[in-house]
């Protein structure tokens, strides 16, 4: 069992990227965000993002509900359904739906944030936003035990039953443990994690499950995001975590060749 | 097995239509259209509605692919996914799809549509339109055998993997044929057929099987079109079709119970 995700960012061609689909022989769930767009359909309507940093240095997308309908518009509508439209027409049978259908993926929202905005600290009240709890794998299993390819996104469910924004990094990796994925795939557009982020030849190609302490050490900022996540992943039971290339010809197929970098 | 249509009019107050959804017993499919916020979306996007008249003086939306891409936007995310979020809160283990999903209804696309503008005939090319030819009844009745209530919206998709713009009725009615329902409900903004569409109390509450060759001679409009594809309806093996009012509190429970017009 695979699972695949695809973030949302400018780089990655998704015509592209989805033309491997069709020779992975092992099941898998595609998990997608639309982050670039999201931000583009914002401003059309008149509702421009707003990044916020919490107190302890975290960014987030500030999601009032008008920001959750814009959401629901961008990654449940044209997101989800154009790479279902694009792997229909590719022969696979692809299903779509967010982690709120069915109740696949849970958690409890948040609906205040504490802010730093000009330096001034501020409760930001009705945020559609949480972190999941657990996950639901009934819906996602009867589709793969019948041949469907699902293709999953934000947002999740809360327990009173609202729409909340949750991560889509973490999304897959809640999904993979949950399935006990032999494999996470995070796709993104940089080769993978690099010593050096402003330098794509500083990438790091593999790091053993038993030197992820000195991985540690090395990374920075969002790379050492992504190898702790890695490392919980891995504590979870996942096999193997990758960080590959999204934006390359053929990329899931060289990322299961061992392109990236992988952990575990 | 009941399959219950509701229109996406300004009328309808969708909060109190489905608070009626948990007290249904039966097994049930919604399918939901979404054309009003189609049209507030569209100019807000700056590519408003086209609404084109055939050569035969059927109007229709052209729909080129940006049209289909706000089209995903409204229909599948934001009018598909509230719904879901709202069925969810009521404690209604809701899945929502496209007929594109799974490829649950397929038809042919017509990418070239002969219409009429400003008195003039015109071919338009690019149109993401099609007709339903066939309904695959495996993902959903893999979702109510499972307890999932399926929650379906436009577009369907072509031969070639293509999402098409179908009408909302018409999927409603090939579902419930292809599921072999007993009864559709197509719900709308008015109470149901009348001998006159400006007034309500001609509502028409009744047409026997044996009736409708009378009901067509009085019918206009599209009232007229309304009772042809009951006919087609009750032909092609549904017990019963009830055109009712959206509208008002307890519309499921009231339409079940014998409201609006009771065809068959």
């Amino acid at each position: 069992m695979l699972v695949i995700k695809i973030g949302g960012s400018k780089g990655v061609d998704l015509d592209r990227f989805l033309d491997d689909v069709p020779s992975v022989s092992e099941p898998m769930v595609l998990v997608h965000g639309a982050n670039y767009e999201m931000d583009q359909v914002s401003e059309q309507l008149g509702h421009p993002p707003r990044i916020v940093t919490s107190s302890t240095g975290q960014k987030s997308r500030y999601t009032d509900r008008r920001t959750m309908e814009v959401f629901m518009m961008v990654y449940c509508g044209k997101a989800n359904k154009t790479i279902v439209e694009m792997l229909q027409s590719l022969g696979v049978n692809a299903v779509g739906l967010s982690a709120l259908d069915g109740g696949i993926a849970r958690g409890r929202r948040k609906p205040q944030i504490r802010v730093v905005e000009d330096g001034r600290p501020k409760v930001l009240r009705g945020d559609y936003a949480g972190s999941i709890e657990s996950v639901d794998t009934k819906l996602v299993t009867l589709l793969l035990e019948n041949g469907y390819l699902p293709v999953l996104t934000p947002p999740a469910i809360s327990h009173e039953g609202e729409a909340i924004n949750v991560d889509g990094d973490k999304l897959a990796m809640e999904l993979a443990v949950a399935l006990g994925a032999d494999k996470l795939v995070i796709f993104s557009d940089t080769p993978g994690l690099m010593r050096d982020v402003s330098d794509e030849s500083s990438l790091i190609s593999r790091i053993d499950r038993d030197e992820i302490g000195q991985a540690m050490e090395v990374a920075q900022g969002r790379a050492k995001k992504k190898v702790l996540a890695a490392r919980e992943a891995l504590e979870r039971g996942i096999g193997q975590v990758v960080f590959a290339d999204g934006r390359v010809e053929g990329a899931i197929r060289k990322a299961l060749a061992g392109a990236g970098t992988v952990i575990g």
